[in-house]
């Protein structure tokens, strides 16, 4: 049994505590977060300590850490539970900072604990099982890939302000994407965005839509489509084109259930946003992450992989400001 | 060029007058109809001569004749198109009594002119296309058959006064799909049947909603649901279940838009009714017909098959009466 | 914290141990299983005891049970159970002779024990939604339903032997769903079937094909289509067709991705049998048996709902003999 | 009954020659083409004349003209027909050389007959369906579009070197649609492409598969993507995402059967190319043509919109070779 110190009680924190707690190898034993009315609810739910920062990485007892607290604690956490020596699941990103993520990384490095960057995603099973197809040969060499990603509706301006912008905040899932389904890195990228959705984001300099095309040694090329708001729940498809056809994967609906009547067939909206429709992932990275306790697994998801995707992101915006396509 | 005299001026007439016309080999010559204005219209739409039911019959220059004429005067058409060597396409049914059927068809068979009796629904592309996978063997022996078959809304209790009851009006379509689609004949029929959504066709007799149960020879079994309203179009289904799987053949959607809001995912309905679902079941059925007039085909739909089809009807009508299971 | 008690350590049983373990409110116990093997295991896996019946019954600490044991053991666990005092969650069916079921729950009612017969299908979040769709007037009136519940694959033959056939043992959750979907009683029943899959199942004088037309007192219809396998995995669709249209809840299917390709469009399979396509089903009747243990709900599904399922299918039977229409 | 010369007999000629005819008041009148043998097979098949361009604009006889021979012909035929004051259906493009075309355009508007500009896939039911909800205001105001379009499979090298490249020769009918759709103009567009299908596209300096993105004032954008090659039919796709959620509109499928078996759900390819998917909309733009001839309407898309679509293909095709956004 594997002893987890979670930092972070919020949200997502919360998500991952579920699957600790419920996995047969591991154990929620700690608690870290500085709103301790946070920390002591969720400790008191599964049975685990609030714990700070020092105690937990002192702990004998605790063999991981699963960093969930706010983004630009992760940096300093990952050297902290490295130097300690315990093997670190981190939610993305490492850092909004291209040069303070590869500072993390060496010292990461150094200590040679296994680091597992959570982009989620790659653990749905429909995306998974597109990317087992494509690598299976089933539409031989990819050509063009679509990835659409929109969420339900935007973040408070508030998140906004430290979220490092679209691209590194939301668009990040989909570089990460992009690189994972082609197996390959771009060699360009271009984007394009507007601010429609809510002033509020525009006057923090941020956009709320955006597209963006890249093109990849071999010669493929993504497109990848993302807005703040969709109107109809959390839009997560993607569609990749190769020499003999298309793979595509769809949205999970909230249920099967359609109404046929003089006013058309009404069918259920997607999910509604990525708890609901990435549930199955966040247990099946869990899953991943104890087999890398046990030493059965090495990362499949690095911090390499984690700092790749922000460079893109990094050029996605250049890309944005000077209207000029970006060689990578 | 075959010169075709149209019997019938109504819908169902209008619509085979647009096929005749429009086919290189045939040309719509004239029309009868005892409703003489109707005659005239559609006369002089397609530059087609108005006449009587003796003029056309006596016409060297007509080479066959179409028999959409009200219900009752069917037969005696049939038989007088006979005996003057027209090549006889007719609208089902013969007759809605069996005896006079059969009468009927000896007529024809001494005359020696070939009679196609016109399911429309086995020229339905998708019906065919399921045919002829089942019949190539994709999904091995067929077990189970369900057909839907629903009308957009009720007739008017006037016809139903005329129409013979359910099911040798509507039902009779269904019998001739699933001897189609089976390829022998039933042994035992079921049918259950309610008056649910006009208390006037309950007040004449009949019933609006209907289930039947057909069992074959193989051990094979069909059922099939009716109703004279479905609230949302025309609803013409088929599921087949056979060793190795199910085909399925849905309905055509008035077009392919659909709209994700708030409120769910909204797509086009079935398309209205007969004249929009089969508009290619029409032509395709004028083009065997045409193959017929140029001895390329025999009809493959014959007074045997109309004779068969309504020989069920009436099983199914003893069987809601007496509310037992017959045997054929 | 209840503490449960689990009879039945086999498929079904380990299901509900999942469920048991997981909810916060819940204890797994401690398992009863003649086969002390399997009794250990499992218990073993959850941190239980292994009891005997009598101990079980006699623990003060044991609130309630589940009842997930040989069929031929339900009715004698039930009042046993009763006479205990405990809770009882039994799977369906209580018994497969019709004046034992009587017997048996004139022992829970004089006990006054909670007693929840547990369809699964009642608890399916598609099933649920289209109920409820129902009840607040989306399509009207219900006129006619159908229902199809088709296996993957058939059972050996041993297993026939001692199911009480396919009415009392497959049928019977359709039979359930119609009246809970309905909410009215039937008052006449139709069943044709065959033997078309197994020969071996024949031998047993079963079917493994059947079709089942029942009227309801408001003379509303319902179909269902049972077969014993499908050939593309669980098969389990309702249709609901009102005055106003039609509610269809559809199946899951394994994930969401397409391939396009030369040879059509190739969609995943529904779910491969009942352990996935009722895994959410499985975990809401347990929370819903955590109601009943805390006194926040009765049995929504009780030992009269059991009787009536089995009393259908009995005249199922009464009618696939005769070949008549059988009232109920 | 309006006479119509129809230049040009090849395969998108064949398919207005059938419009022409089968419309009530209009009459295939002549075939000019240089190739007789297909002019004087195509009159003989509708009893039309074989004309030279000189006898049929000279011909008071003929109201209108139908331009569908080699693209490099289609400005100087329009400005013959102008000046002979015939009212002129021209296939798209007017020409290749946006000076060209405006210099055209200058006869044509000196002439004053109406040019209609026939870009085929307005007329298509999906996308009128689509246009009309965006216009009623279904989605609020437009935010993204996305726009898929992709071949079966690519011509033939020799088509590649007189085709334009593929933004004036395929790209265009989007470019048109983006505009036609979102009811106004880009300010900027990016293009990206690659030839990845066949080398002998590449050899003639084009490319096969392309991804645009193109801004418009109101900050709405737009994405296209296309393939000279999809393995699965003709793909033409439509996207609209707006303040209130999403229009789509889906391909048109061969037909609506399904297989369901051990290795997936298989339901029909996309209709195979334009001719099939796009029929209807062709006999929609006759009608329109038809319109204008009886002076009941006025070109719904002129010269100008030619011209329009041709200047955005150019600007795609600078941005494609300097590797920036290109401001119009």
């Amino acid at each position: 049994m594997y002893h987890i110190a979670l930092f972070g009680a919020g949200r997502i924190g919360q998500v991952h505590a579920i699957n600790i707690a419920a996995h047969k190898e591991t154990q929620l034993y700690s608690i870290i977060d500085p709103y301790d009315d946070g920390a002591q609810k969720l400790a008191t739910q599964y049975g685990a300590k609030v714990q700070t920062t020092e105690e937990a990485l002192a702990d004998p007892m605790v063999a991981g850490v699963l960093i969930a607290s706010a983004t630009d604690t992760h940096a300093e956490l990952i050297e902290m539970a490295a130097r300690a020596g315990k093997a670190i699941f981190c939610e993305k990103p490492v850092h909004l900072d291209l040069d303070r993520v590869q500072e993390c990384l060496k010292v990461v490095e150094k200590s040679q604990v296994p680091l597992f960057v959570a982009f989620n995603r790659r653990y749905d099973p429909q995306f998974l099982t597109l990317r087992n197809q494509v690598q299976s040969g089933a539409i031989g060499k990819p050509e063009s890939l679509i990835i659409t990603s929109r969420d339900p509706s935007p973040p408070p301006a508030q998140y906004i302000k430290v979220s490092g912008g679209m691209f590194r905040d939301m668009t990040i899932h989909d570089f990460d994407m992009a690189r994972y389904i082609m197996g390959e890195e771009p060699v360009s990228i271009y984007a394009q965005g507007s601010n429609l959705i809510d002033p509020e984001i525009g006057e923090e300099g941020d956009i709320d839509t955006a597209f963006v095309v890249m093109k990849f040694a071999s010669g493929a090329m993504a497109t990848i489509s993302n807005s703040r708001r969709s109107g109809y729940g959390y839009d997560q498809r993607i569609e990749l084109h190769g020499e003999k056809g298309l793979l595509k994967a769809n949205n999970i609906n909230e249920n099967t259930v359609e109404q046929w009547s003089d006013f058309g067939c009404v069918s259920a909206k997607p999910e509604h946003f990525f708890l609901q429709r990435y549930e199955q992932a966040y247990r099946a990275e869990w899953q991943h992450f104890t087999d890398i306790l046990a030493q059965r697994s090495k990362p499949e998801c690095t911090g390499f992989d984690g700092e790749q995707a922000l460079r893109i992101a990094d050029k996605a915006l250049e890309s944005l400001i000077t209207g000029k396509e970006i060689q990578m």
